[in-house]
């Protein structure tokens, strides 16, 4: 039963009602176009998996548009390697194409090396950024080039809308609330080098991609990174689902409440004018890209 | 101790270290000029009470200046009465000089009539506002025009860094972040008869105030509101206790936070033009000022 709705759904029309909810998502955000080319951003882990089952499903009716995946290896020994092959075997299943793209064949250094040289040049220290700080600016940069190589005019996310909610009030309590402006289910490019990137699952709660996942038997990987410090985000989503036991629809609320402001932070954070970062040629905000600044810095990476 | 600066101090060092700290507000903020005319809105409870001890201390040395309280009884039978005593008793030992409004002579009804009628407006239905959102209104209204009886060009508040922190967060998860422009340390009036509102207390969070109530042996009610449906904010009060406990500063970096992007948020909601309201003639938004149209959704008070 959805509590926030008072529905009861047999698990048929709940896969449906799921379905329906993405197809509505995609066409009120204007997400894609009949004729796009996507490439879905597939982690191995629940969400992104049941994006590309979804996707999958839906775009059959659209024969103009293509549809196929891509899996950053960040370098992860014992995690990563095992999601690369959950994301695989699904793509193999469902018949897209599935590409792999390294940190180590991208930026010359795996996640680990990365952690041990933070480690090193932290030591001692209580400052600095987290292990997930690199990766995901990494990452971000990772699949735009991969997008890009694909041929790609639009990426899509797993993120649910928990993942939205959560990151909305991580920004704040961590006093960056300016950041919520690029908290959105279409982000678009600043450049014409960035694709732009698509969260169909943006309304959809976690627990039901959870369940969704179990009705169609979809094989994902369980485990969490090794590196996830993410302290402050677990009690966020403690809190959260605290909150929407005790008052159901909080987290739609939330995300519904942070739309009426978005415009006015995006008015104010969208005048950065980009050039071309000095090391690698790609858009960026300095002289120098974040990327680029952050493997200078760990000193790891040569180019 | 405190647990975000790591400081430990007697009780003399914090009595004064909170003094200090809300010079240093009302400096950051421009709360005040040395010839003010102050009113104090003293409900007679914890915070506006030791507001009110803490500013008659700072008043004395600005002898252009002047202080008085105003407690707005809203007539609530067994609550407001003894809460305007120990307001008056306050006053009285602090020579600030006290008036009395009431919801009565202003309204020609109290709250408990008013949530009688309520009651009756909206039995058998779930929906309707709560009895705090009218007295929310009422009591706004009330202490402008107290403010402005008493000649005041500044009315001060009792709200503290927790107050509004909360309300903060219960406006996102009530679906209205827009209103978070309308939280803030200082608001000017729209117009020249609303008296600017200062929140001298908005930096000091809630166990501070009480204890530096306890220190001074300064006495206040403590008892609740009756009416108090304060279920969405005490589940955030909740919420933010433990954040605060695990994280240190919480309370601190979503204030600081918030005020990044209020005025990207202030200049998407400043448009209003105001008109004399056909009831009341007080400045309003619409034709009819919200207080007049609670009152006459009511069919309480025939003016």
């Amino acid at each position: 039963m959805r509590a926030y709705s008072g529905e009861k759904l047999c698990g048929k029309c709940f896969q449906k009602s799921i379905e329906d909810k993405v197809r509505a998502t995609i066409i009120k955000y204007n997400m894609f176009k009949p004729d796009d080319d996507i490439v879905v951003a597939v982690s191995g882990g629940k969400d992104s998996v049941t994006l590309l089952h979804t996707l999958a499903q839906i775009e059959k009716e659209f024969p103009k548009a293509s549809l196929s995946a891509v899996t950053i290896d960040e370098g992860i020994k014992g995690y990563r390697d095992e999601a690369v092959k959950f994301a695989s075997e699904n793509c193999r299943k469902l018949g897209v194409k599935h590409t792999v793209a390294s940190f180590k064949e991208l930026f010359n250094v795996d996640l680990d090396a990365l952690v041990n040289a933070l480690k090193e040049k932290d030591s001692g220290r209580s400052g600095g950024l987290s292990p997930c700080a690199y990766c995901g600016v990494l990452r971000r940069r990772a699949l735009n080039l991969a997008a890009r190589n694909a041929k790609a005019n639009k990426l899509a996310l797993g993120h649910n809308l928990d993942d939205e909610v959560q990151t909305i009030l991580l920004n704040i309590m961590h006093g960056d609330a300016l950041r919520i402006a690029r908290v959105k289910p279409v982000l678009e490019g600043k450049h014409p080098v960035f694709v732009q990137r698509v969260k169909p699952f943006c309304e959809v709660p976690e627990k039901e991609i959870a369940f969704l996942g179990y009705l169609k038997k979809i094989q994902f990987q369980s485990v969490p990174c090794p590196y996830a410090s993410t302290a402050l985000r677990n009690d966020i989503r403690v809190m959260l689902n605290r909150m929407e036991e005790k008052h159901a629809g909080t987290k739609f609320t939330v995300f519904k409440s942070i739309e009426k402001i978005r415009p006015a932070l995006e008015a104010i954070t969208k005048q950065t004018t980009l050039q071309k970062c000095k090391v690698c040629g790609e858009p960026s905000a300095d002289q120098i890209c974040k990327p680029c600044q952050m493997l200078q810095k760990l000193g790891v990476c040569a180019r």
